[in-house]
C-alpha cells in the first residue's frame, strides 16, 4: 500500500512552467487517453471520443488561454474514466461505473484494491504536483489565482442546455461573480453563475482542495463544447475569454 | 525550483501504519530537532528545549494515544522554527522571525529563495505524505477522523492560562464539541472549545488542508504542557483522553 508499490504513476503534465502571470490554469479533464496497462475499459471508439471520456476542447482552450495570459497550465494525462481528478477517492464517480447514458464496463464492481491502485496512479501524483506548484508560488510571494477549465455537452440526458459559459465557485465566489460580470459586459456569450452545475453537485473538488485552504481566489470555467470544437473556434473563444479574465481580476483588485 | 533541485528533504515520520482504528493522529510540532545543514538558527540550548521550538510532550502523548486507539500517527521530523507545518508557505510565521518573546536569528530576513527551500524540504514532503495517507484510506472505504495533537505553554506573554485542555476545530465543529462534552463528563480537566486559540488565529491549517476538503470530522487537541511533562503524566493523560475520544466518536455516530 505504499506509493513505491505502484510500478507506474501518471504525473500531471505541466506547460508554460516559467510563465509570470498570476493565473494558474488547471484542466482535470484534458485527456481521453487510455494508456497501457489500463486499457479502454470496454468502451467503443465513439465513447472514447465523447464527453463521457473527457472534456472535448478544454485542453485546447486552456493552452490558448495560457498563452494569452502568460499562465502556467497543469493538465491530466489520462481519461477521467480511469480517474476523475476533480473527485476525491471516496466518491463513486471518481471511477464512474456509469456516466450520463453510458455504462463503463471496466469500472463496474471495482475492488477497493483496484480503487486504491487508480488513486495512487492518477489522483495522488496529479494533486501532489498541483499542491507543490501552489506552495512554491506562495513561498515566493507570487500572486496565485486558481482557474480550472472544463467543457460541457450541449445535450445532457436529452435536455438542450442554453447556457454557453458557466462560471462556478467553491466557498469564495468573488472571482466567479467578477468573471460573469465581465463576460456579460464584453462578450455576447450566454453566461451564468453556477451553471450547468454548482459546488452542491460536488464538482469543485480541485478548488476545495487547493484554493480554499489558502484563501486563493478561484473559479471553474465551463464552456459548451460545441463552441470550442474546432481550432478556429478555440482561438476565437480564447480571444474573448482572456480579456474577460483580466477584467475580472482588475475588478477584484479595485473592489 | 523543482523538487528535484533540493538535495535532501525531511519526510514525515509515520508510526503504527498498519493500525485499524478510525483516527488518524497528526503531530506537526512533535520535534525540536535542528538537523544539519540547517543548524540551530542562533538559538540557545534553553530556547531549543522550550515551547517556541516545539510542543513539549505532544509527541509522547500522541504515541500513548496511538497505542490506546489503534491509530496511525504522522509526525514532524524537525523543529517548527525551521518550518511550522501547521502554517501555509504564505504565512510569515511558517518560518517565524519572532516567537512569543524570542527573536529567532536564523529566521530574520529570509530571502524568498530560502523560504522556497524550506517549503520544499519540510512542508511539501510532510503534507504530501499526510494527503496520501488520507486519500488511500478514502479509496479503501475506511472511516477517517483527523485529530491533531498540540501542547501550549502555561504562561504566554506573562499571562497565566487556566485552561488545561483546549479543543479547536476548522469549519466543522461537530467532533470538537463532542470531545469537550465528553471531557467535561468523564475527566476533571478544565476543558474549553476553541481555547487558547481558534481557527480565526490561523492555527487550523492542517485541518483546513486535509479534513475540510473531504468532509472529514476533525479536531485539534491542545494540552497545557505542564500536565504532560513526565512519562507518568503522559500515560495518565492518555488514559483520560483515549476514552474521551472514543466517547466523542460514539456521540457523533449516535447524533
Amino acid at each position: 500500500m505504499s506509493l513505491q508499490s505502484v510500478a507506474t504513476t501518471w504525473p500531471a503534465i505541466v506547460e508554460n512552467h516559467d510563465s509570470a502571470g498570476p493565473i494558474l490554469l488547471v484542466c482535470e479533464h484534458a485527456s481521453n487517453a487510455f494508456p497501457a496497462p489500463w486499457g479502454q475499459l470496454g468502451l467503443t471508439e465513439a465513447q472514447q471520443q465523447a464527453h463521457v471520456a473527457w472534456d472535448p476542447g478544454a485542453l485546447a482552450l486552456s493552452r490558448a488561454l495560457a498563452s494569452r495570459l502568460d499562465a502556467v497550465l497543469i493538465h491530466a494525462p489520462a481519461s477521467r474514466l480511469l480517474y476523475d481528478l476533480n473527485r476525491g477517492p471516496d466518491r463513486a464517480d471518481a471511477m464512474a461505473p456509469r456516466s450520463e447514458v453510458h455504462d463503463i464496463p471496466g469500472n463496474i464492481a471495482l475492488s477497493v484494491a483496484q480503487r486504491l491502485e487508480r488513486t495512487e496512479a492518477f489522483y495522488l501524483p496529479f494533486h501532489s504536483r498541483l499542491h507543490a506548484e501552489i506552495a512554491r508560488r506562495l513561498a515566493l510571494g507570487r500572486q496565485t489565482v486558481l482557474v480550472t477549465v472544463h467543457s460541457f455537452t450541449p445535450v445532457y440526458h436529452g435536455q438542450i442546455r442554453a447556457v454557453e459559459f458557466g462560471v462556478i465557485h467553491d466557498a469564495d465566489g468573488r472571482l466567479a461573480r467578477a468573471i460573469v460580470a465581465a463576460a456579460q459586459q464584453i462578450t455576447p456569450l450566454v453566461t451564468a453563475l453556477n451553471q450547468p452545475y454548482s459546488a452542491a453537485d460536488g464538482v469543485t473538488h480541485t478548488l476545495r482542495l487547493h484554493a480554499t485552504p489558502y484563501g486563493l481566489v478561484n473559479a471553474m470555467l465551463e464552456l459548451r463544447n460545441d463552441l470550442i470544437a474546432t481550432p478556429a473556434q478555440v482561438e476565437g473563444m480564447a480571444d474573448q475569454l482572456a480579456p474577460v479574465l483580466l477584467r475580472a481580476l482588475s475588478l477584484l483588485s479595485e473592489g
